[in-house]
């Protein structure tokens, strides 16, 4: 008996849709084997035919004509990146009953309530496991196999670029922007970097994480988010000598209030003591952990990024899709029936570490130590350090504390003659 | 609309079985919800009602009779272990198309292609990720999300009590009896730990490995298996003083040769450098890393053992196999089309360390070196330790040689008059 054949339409052919066709030529027996089905790579959507690419594309396959392509198709894979075309390119896709695989996590992270909409009234079927963490099974960890555990929290470096640059940073005792500049050099940052050091790619990260760990609908509107561009060399020398490491993280926590089950989701730079699991993930690897009421702590380790890795985890998507449609069956659906509400993050408490620089004359000290105190604000550490002449930085670090009310110590801080400035802000995990 | 019944019966009540029992009776309307199903526990099967059980169950559930039990069972949870009576349960189950969820690393390892072969003909599905290592996902990862890749390797370590053991030798300077005794007063070994010590425990489980990785059917007898009841405190100190630990690694390897790729599957303890990222697993924790031709590099670290992780397993099969029983699609089928031949572990390349004690006499060391040279074995490193009066300890580690050609060299030297004994015999990995 033949298998069944499955007809393929590749949206996108930059590193990562390059390196899926790849192996779909090379591999594609085998894989159809897993699946039990004839994989037909049908067409490659692209800008420009023209481009250079990676791997060498059958021109007949090649159309900028993205409507025309997916028709008939069975699956349609996704690898655009950002939100237009790729989003009417997706609906369109599950509108017409394809399955959709893609590795957009801003896509997902903003529309994926809708995009989950047009699936179910189609009976099509969404696969994104490339979107969190490359080929680390992140999504089929939450979605499937730890579906029968209540997570707790999820715990993660899921940016490979600011993990790489705040590395280059504790390693080489450069400035952010020398390491910016390096990590560019490096191939692990692209020319606008902005998704990236201001935490919005690993915010959409989190959002796809909380939505699935809490079966809720979770924005990246709604995860607070703070990039790496403000850590300094400094905060990094500080955080070594604190026996700790500075790493951007991101945060999807359940947290348990009188008024029921909340959902914390953030994305930060943290210190985090040298002994904990994430603080040893190094360059532009990526590490999460999940923590199941019943399961403990887990932790998944791999390659976040890169041409490779992430088509590793497309790849495994289509082989699941390329079964289903050959014989039967569905990715899962959205799970949402928790609708657990986002917290405020003022009301989350943390510790923080702050870098505060006055002038240095007797009694600014006493006037800091004031302020917080006048705040609620328990302090457990205190220590002065010279940061320029005739100024001092008091660097301070906080016992637990509401945000909001951190916040307000720090508006207080500023506002005070004695302050200089409010070098910097950090907050402390683990 | 009311979510349709699935009607489960749970064979053991155990350790996990408990567990299992405990978390649907709370979680059940939740793990329902993620299914699309509502949860029925139906009855639960047990050899003797009245034993003491951590977890009070319903007495109207609890029988002893399983066939009357599993008739009619949407979902048959298998938690008895061992091969027999699980075995006539399990087939019984599959044979009226219950779907079987189970932990049976044993059975599966012993009687897998079997019982698929029952599952494909009436259509039943069988789970297992509580087979390995609790509830770390390796059962998923190999099974569905790296499936779209290439495995090149796996290595791990999936026996919670002789990691233990050999943690516990390490930390104390204990000799293994004693270790063991502390680990069973620890509860983390059973009174009769053969299982775990002589490493079938882990040799199933290594064959459950190399079979999904592989695609091809591997059974625990093929798998090269040694236990650590041989590990001096003597050798555990050697690896420390080399920047080694000492750790029963499960693998299972993908190796090209001239003929095609073979499976190189094999548990034994071996000296690992310090740096390895399963050096620092410790305790009872499991950790497992996968190498993808694509993927890279991936590591999978939790707790492989215990009540409540394997629960978490269980529960995360039982979900994904409510909703298809209530909603349609399957596990994924037996995939073995690749049939790669298990390699004679005699024609493996590995690296060894030898502890041989000889007379204090001069000439020894000569006739020793003499011997692996006639036997083509090059040496990395000979050190000399005082054994025992008028002894000593010749040590020495070898550079990558086939293992049959050791084997051939430690029968000479067995032979030899000047050598009084082989006081160790371990691998080196890494």
């Amino acid at each position: 008996m033949k298998a069944p054949v499955v007809r393929i339409t590749a949206l996108g052919a930059g590193t990562v849709g390059s390196e899926v066709i790849r192996l779909l030529t090379e591999r594609g027996e085998e894989l159809g084997a897993r699946a039990g089905a004839t994989l037909e790579l049908k067409n490659v959507v692209v800008r420009n035919p023209q481009a250079p690419r990676s791997v060498e594309i059958d021109p007949k396959l090649i159309t900028t004509d993205a409507a025309a392509a997916m028709a008939g198709a069975d699956i349609v894979i996704e690898l655009i990146g950002g939100i237009e075309p790729a989003f009417t390119y997706v609906k369109q896709a599950l509108q017409q009953g394809s399955t959709v695989i893609t590795g957009n996590k801003a896509l997902l992270a903003t529309h994926g309530p809708e995009l989950y909409e047009l699936a179910e009234a189609s009976e099509a079927d969404l696969y994104y496991e490339a979107a969190v963490a490359g080929a680390v099974p992140i999504v089929y960890g939450l979605r499937e196999s730890l579906t029968g555990d209540r997570i707790m929290k999820v715990l993660g470096i899921v940016n490979g670029t600011t993990n790489f640059i705040l590395d280059q940073m504790a390693s080489t005792g450069a400035e952010y922007s020398q390491a910016l500049a390096q990590a560019q050099e490096a191939g692990f940052a692209e020319a606008d970097p902005t998704a990236d050091v201001e935490g919005l790619d690993a915010a959409a990260k989190c959002a796809i994480m909380a939505s699935l760990a809490f079966h809720s609908r979770v924005s990246i509107e709604q995860v607070e988010v703070e990039g790496i561009t403000k850590v300094s060399a400094t905060d990094i020398a500080n955080a070594r000598a604190r026996g700790q490491v500075i790493k951007l993280l991101a945060i999807a926590e359940r947290v348990c209030t009188g008024e029921g089950d909340r959902i914390r989701a953030q994305v930060y730079p943290a210190m985090l003591p040298t002994s904990h699991p994430l603080a040893s993930v190094n360059g532009a690897y990526n590490a999460v952990i999940l923590e199941g009421e019943a399961a403990g702590r887990l932790m998944f380790y791999g390659q976040g990024a890169g041409g490779a890795p992430t088509a590793s985890a497309v790849l495994s998507d289509l082989v699941a899709a390329a079964s289903h449609r050959a014989h039967g069956g569905h990715a899962p659906r959205e799970s949402c029936y928790a609708q657990l509400p986002v917290m405020d993050p003022n009301s989350i408490p943390t510790r923080y570490y702050l870098r505060i620089r006055v002038p240095d004359t007797a009694g600014v000290l006493a006037t800091v130590a004031g302020i917080f105190s006048a705040h609620g604000i328990s302090l457990e550490t205190v220590h002065q350090d010279h940061g320029a002449p005739s100024q001092v930085d008091i660097v301070v670090t906080t016992h637990e504390a509401l945000q909001g009310e951190v916040q307000a110590t720090i508006a207080a801080l500023r506002e005070s003659e004695q302050v200089l400035g409010i070098e910097s802000v950090l907050r402390i995990e683990g």
